[in-house]
C-alpha cells in the first residue's frame, strides 16, 4: 500500500505547494543535514528524543523518558509553549502527558519519564510533541528489544 | 524550508521502508485515487471530516462538527476504537476530544461538534483522529474565510 | 465562602483548614442558595449544563450538548480560561475534551455536543470542568432513561 | 459505604440519595479510619501519592512522582484501569497523563515523573486518578516549600 507520507511519485514542487495540508509532521528522519545546520536552533528545540534502555525483559516494568531538544530550550509562554508529549508503539498512542502554560519552565527542556511494563514482543517507540505555535514534531523511532 | 512529509527527493524506495518513521499520518490529500477504490472501507471510515460554513463573521459563534467517514462505520471495541478526535486551524491545535471506548457506538461514526468564535483572519482548519489500531489520520483541509 | 462540599456540618474550621483537599469539587448540589444569590455570577459562569433528551431508545445515537453558565459568560484568556469539559455516566468519565486558550471565545459560554449511542441501561450523566484559575466545578447530574 | 466528602455530618439518607452528585470524589483525607481497614485494599489500589522533595529552589526543575497504591496494585485491562492522572497545585491543573489499555501491566502500580520548574511561591500539590470503573480519586495534599 502506498498511503505513506514521503511519496516519491509527488509530480511537482506546485503540488506540494498548493496541497500541502496542515498540520504538517515534523520528523526527525526527514530533515535533512543542510537544512539541520541552517535552522538547527529551531529544529532543535522541538524535537522531542526518547531515552530508555535497549532491551528490556518481558513483563519488566521500566522508565521512557521523552524530553524536548539537545541544546536548545523551548520557551513556556502562555502564546508558546509544548502542550503535549505523547508516546507512541508503531501505530499505537501508549501514553500522552498534557501541560498548562508556565509548568516546565521558561525555558526549559520539556521532559516526562512514563512507566511502562515490558509486552511480549519488542517495540519500536517513538514520540511526538505539539508547539503550540509550531504544530507537530516527531521524534526517531527508538526499538527496543524485549528478551 | 524542505522540512515537509511528500518529499520527492527521497532517493530510493528501500530508503522508505528503511526509515520509515511511526506512526505515519495519513492524509486525504495524499492518498491516490486507485489506492482510495482498492482500500475503500478502510480509508473510509478512518477519515475525519469537517462539515461548517465557508464563511463566518468576525467574532461570530459557530459550529463545527468533525465527524469520521462517509459510508462505513468504525468500530468500537476496547480493542479497536477511536480515541481522539483533533480540531487544528494550521499549525495550531484548538481543541480536542477523548473518547473511552464503548461510547460513540460499535461500530458508528465518531462525530463531535465544537464550538468557536471567528478569530480575526480566516481558517485553514483540518481535523486529526487516532485509531487505537491503525494510527493517525488527517482530513483534508476546509478554508473558512472571516468576514 | 461555603461553597465547598457539605461543609456547613464539619465540626471546627480548623479540621477544615488542616484537612481540607485541593482542588476542592464545586457541585451544584451543594451550593446553598444564600450563597447563589451572592456568588451569582462567580458560580452562574463555572457551572457546567447538561442538554440533551430525558428518554432515549437503546442503541440510538444522540447528542449530549454540555454548556457553561446561564447568564454569564467565561472569560477566554491565556490565564483564565475553561480548559477541559468532561462528560460522566455515573462513575465513568465517558468523553473530554480540552481547549487552547483563545478558541471558544472571550468571553462567552463553552459549548460542545458529544454524540454517543445509548447503551442497554439507563444513565445518570454529569459533566465536570476545569477552570485554569478557579478549579474543578460539577454539574447537577441529568437522568437519561433508556428505552 | 461511608467514602464520600464529610458525609456522616448530612442530616438524612434522603439527602444523599437524592442529591448524591456523581462521579463522587474519593479523598485520601475524607476516608475514614474504619473504612480504611476494611476496604484496605480498594482503597489502596486506588489511591495516587505524591512523592518530591519538602523544598526546592525557585527556579530549579525537580521531578514529582505520582505513584497509585502502596500495597495493592491496580489492574491494566480493557475494561479496568486507570486511564488518567493528573498533576494539580492547589486549584490549577498543571499537568496530566493519559494512558490507553494494557500499558503501564497488568496488575501495577500506575506510575509517572512530571518534571516543573520551582515557580516563586510554595505550593501545594495534589493528584487526581480516573479508574475506568470506580471514578475518580484524590490523593493527599504534598506541601512543597520554595526557598
Amino acid at each position: 500500500m502506498k498511503l505513506a507520507v514521503g511519496k516519491k511519485q509527488l509530480p511537482t514542487a506546485n503540488y506540494q505547494l498548493n496541497n500541502q495540508t496542515m498540520p504538517r509532521v515534523f520528523k526527525a528522519t526527514e530533515i535533512e543535514k543542510e537544512e539541520k545546520e541552517v535552522k538547527r536552533d529551531y529544529l532543535d528545540r522541538h524535537m522531542p528524543h526518547i531515552i530508555c534502555p535497549d532491551e528490556v525483559k518481558r513483563g519488566e516494568k521500566f522508565a521512557i523518558k521523552v524530553i524536548m531538544g539537545e541544546e536548545y530550550t523551548h520557551p513556556d509562554e502562555h502564546e508558546h509553549f509544548i502542550s503535549v508529549i505523547q508516546l507512541w508503539n508503531r501505530e499505537t498512542l501508549l501514553a500522552e502527558a498534557r501541560y498548562t502554560a508556565g509548568v516546565y519552565g521558561n525555558p526549559s527542556h520539556p521532559e516526562i519519564d512514563f512507566y511502562i511494563t515490558a509486552p511480549e514482543v519488542s517495540m519500536n517507540l517513538s514520540a511526538m510533541a505539539v508547539c503550540t505555535k509550531h504544530g507537530l514534531w516527531q521524534s526517531e523511532d527508538k526499538a527496543v528489544k524485549v528478551i
